[in-house]
């Protein structure tokens, strides 16, 4: 089974634990909807890398890890989109959450999502229970306060806000966990993979950056020019269109650069490289060729 | 210390971990408004009662799994005083998270106090990694899709909401957790704890629908008369006052007879009552003599 194969299986599992006959249709139907179809898949992809890379061992507990992540990821989508965040209608080219199922069910499918991640980890704990307190925790990390998600998110309600701090809060601490449940779930220390998931995700808050200042509705699939229309921090606002892409070029060699000795070393370069052409807007990127 | 100590110690612990100098200042003020002042903690009143009853042995996971507890109870009061749910501006006599700091932060805060329970608890596995999955998964099931408070909430956005099952989704699953949590953290097997549990739970909700219907706001701490009016399935409409009455003073005895034979029966009785006396409107039940 391919990666993307096993991402969308484990999502799948994970999904279907939240449905029953006797439970409300409409949540049932908005978490589904905040799940699938997916994107890029980006985050549980690298998880998946990293865990081949560091001599996987746990098959079930490196799926849970990628799941969870990537649910962490969709609820966070799920309220971003929300009227009183981004008020956006669209997502990956449909309806967003809210717009079909409305706020209140909307905002109880992103809860609910935060909740099945942690849930899916926790029914992996049967393979390798001393492994669970880690990864909870290195997830947890990620998406709650002070520096993950939420934190991240709440930069928005503050006066001026540090770029960096953002950035690195609302989009690259989810990449840093990504790659460092990765280790986790293979039994091997985390602390090596850090600097991997941090260069990507800034190389993908720049990339997002991009798309949002010369991408259309279309392309993006969500709405655009939001960042500069709510004066948000933006690598394009900061470093002008050019010196983005140059960021950007250089997050991308760095992320490279940060891959630790390990067996599935290329592989994971490949993946890195590929993901990044990707998401980034290619008719700029030099190195796209 | 008492159980009230541990409690507000082990909560001011999680809401510590949340702080940060360089993280966003809002956010951490929400959460901290959130949590502190806490109104009966009655949730993690069970679980410490009941770890105790088992012989409770590992008093950091107990701790943690009582903060937990709360902390999600917390994040559902947030998040349901929103503008799109209650739309309540007071909650326990003070200004509501949203009134204080705005939907957007308020939103946010919520999402990270359901983080925070977890991370709560893998922090506390290191006492003991074998219970970290059954904790995990007992807290996570009473909070999310398809049977949890996320559940409950939702069947507010469905017609014709079956009464019982709001009713154990939206209240009694956390109360189920919160006595099974207790079990397991002391090692124990949570099954017989269920009913306790169960019934507690019911009898919880039943009060807060006697409240709403006949108290005043100032008593209640948070708009009253919200049921009525938003046409939910209710005690008192369901019912009438006095059978409302009637079925609180039955779900109270029915919850003393369901605590197991063991070492702390009667003390968790005695808590059972008090606790059924707090919260219920004193002049309406026979038995508060």
């Amino acid at each position: 089974m391919d990666a993307g194969e096993r991402i969308e299986q484990a999502l799948a599992q994970a999904v279907a634990r939240t449905e029953a006959e006797n439970a409300p249709p409409k949540l049932a139907g908005a978490i589904r909807h905040g799940v699938f179809p997916g994107g890029a898949r980006a985050r549980p992809r690298l998880t998946l890398a990293v865990a081949r890379a560091c001599g996987e061992d746990r098959p079930e507990m490196t799926n849970a890890a990628a799941a969870a992540i990537e649910l962490l990821h969709c609820a966070s989508l799920v309220h971003d989109d929300l009227p009183c965040f981004d008020d956006a209608d669209t997502r990956r080219g449909l309806p967003s959450v809210h717009a079909a199922y409305g706020v209140p069910v909307a905002l109880l499918a992103g809860d609910a999502l935060i909740v099945l991640a942690f849930e899916t980890l926790a029914r992996s704990a049967v393979e390798a229970p001393d492994r669970l307190g880690a990864l909870i925790g290195t997830v947890a990390r990620a998406v709650g306060a002070p520096f993950g998600i939420a934190a991240g998110q709440a930069w928005e309600s503050e006066p001026n806000p540090p770029a960096q701090q953002y950035r690195c809060s609302k989009t690259g601490a989810l990449f840093v966990a990504a790659t460092m449940a990765g280790a986790i779930s293979a039994g091997q220390d985390p602390g090596p993979w850090r600097r991997l998931g941090h260069h990507l995700g800034e190389a993908y808050q720049v990339a997002d950056d991009l798309l949002d200042a010369v991408a259309t509705a279309e392309q993006h699939g969500k709405p655009v020019g939001r960042d500069a229309a709510l004066g948000r921090p933006n690598a394009v606002a900061e470093l002008g269109l050019n010196g983005a892409v140059e960021r950007l070029e250089r997050l991308i060699e760095d992320a490279m650069d940060a891959v630790p000795k390990s067996r599935g070393e290329e592989e994971l370069r490949e993946l890195v490289r590929l993901q990044a052409l990707r998401l980034a807007p290619k008719r700029l990127l030099r190195s796209a060729a």
